[in-house]
């Protein structure tokens, strides 16, 4: 079964992130700056290097991992909703060496970025705020039908 | 040559799937219930283990596969539309393991959901019904400019 | 920090490429026969053959390499915009193999299409015209906040 909520294309953003910089943190930020609480963005472009997370489904603990090369976004998508009150973003990314050998994962603080070309949409909508879910012990939306 | 057509952003929701359902089933079921016949979906989370297929361009056949351990889902891209009458789920799918390895397909039946997070668009528009194909032998729509 | 602005949703397509050819430049050629100068696409299907390129952060140039393998489109993710007056595409791509392992990149022209299914959505907004990158020496949009 799926919880989910109606919502409603608000505004549209194009741009581009900065060399250097910290891929989420950055995109975090453009969020806090807007004052964007709902919304989506994607995004292409290259890393320096990446630092990823893998969830341990056992254990219910993100496991880090970096990847310490420099390697191509073939795609980064992500949400974004409140935890806390403040605004979060969910990505995960799939990156690409330079034979062509795709990685991926969630994506953490630590990546660092080459260029980066996102498409950002922010939504009105109910209130999406993360808590604890009991099965998995991940930080989701305590949403009802 | 391109054959296309406009169509019309009509409904968006943002949720996610529930533990243990499975991917493909839980996606077309909201369709199903929602009256979904043409529209996009995008989605991030994990899955438990994987069923995906690869379509064998010479043979004309899916080879179905099982990647039988825990994965982030990297990125869930669909379109929805109809075939037979019926909303159809058309879904592609990139997954990574605790390696940061990348894999990708077809998403099938038996990809079983840990936890996953959507945003769903509906649209207006013509019809797009899926119908045999004679060049790839795939159910492609069936329209023309 | 991030350089963005505003767009709007213009004008929505939902369509399929046909067997054979050119994957970037068939989207190309929609975009210049559709007179879209700004926008984003995405898309799934299989190619005949893969061209990708990586881009060399330290050299500064695009290395390409051929996949020469029948392979599916897990993931298209495209933005449109303009370079010396005319759309330009630029899109990276995943891609997967018969066992599921997945490849991506920049993607470059003699990519041959099997088939491909695409959502394109035009935008109304300001130019994204691009141009030089001192930094990156990558033609980046030059926009300023």
């Amino acid at each position: 079964m799926a919880n989910m909520k109606k919502v409603k294309s608000k505004k549209l953003f194009m741009g581009k992130l900065n060399y250097g910089g910290d891929l989420l943190e950055e995109i975090t930020d453009i969020c806090r700056k807007n004052n964007i609480h709902l919304g989506r963005i994607e995004a292409l472009g290259a890393v320096q290097k990446a630092r990823l997370a893998f969830y341990n489904q056992e254990t219910h603990e993100y496991q880090f991992f970096i990847i310490d090369q420099s390697l191509e976004i073939t795609k980064l998508v992500g949400n974004i909703s409140l935890k806390d009150g403040n605004p979060i973003v969910h990505a995960h990314i799939t990156l690409a060496n330079k034979t062509g050998k795709a990685y991926g994962g969630h994506l953490a603080p630590g990546t660092v970025i080459f260029a980066c070309e996102f498409i950002l949409e922010s939504f009105e909508g109910p209130i999406f705020e993360r808590g604890f879910d009991e099965e998995t012990s991940l930080s989701l939306w305590t949403i009802s039908e």
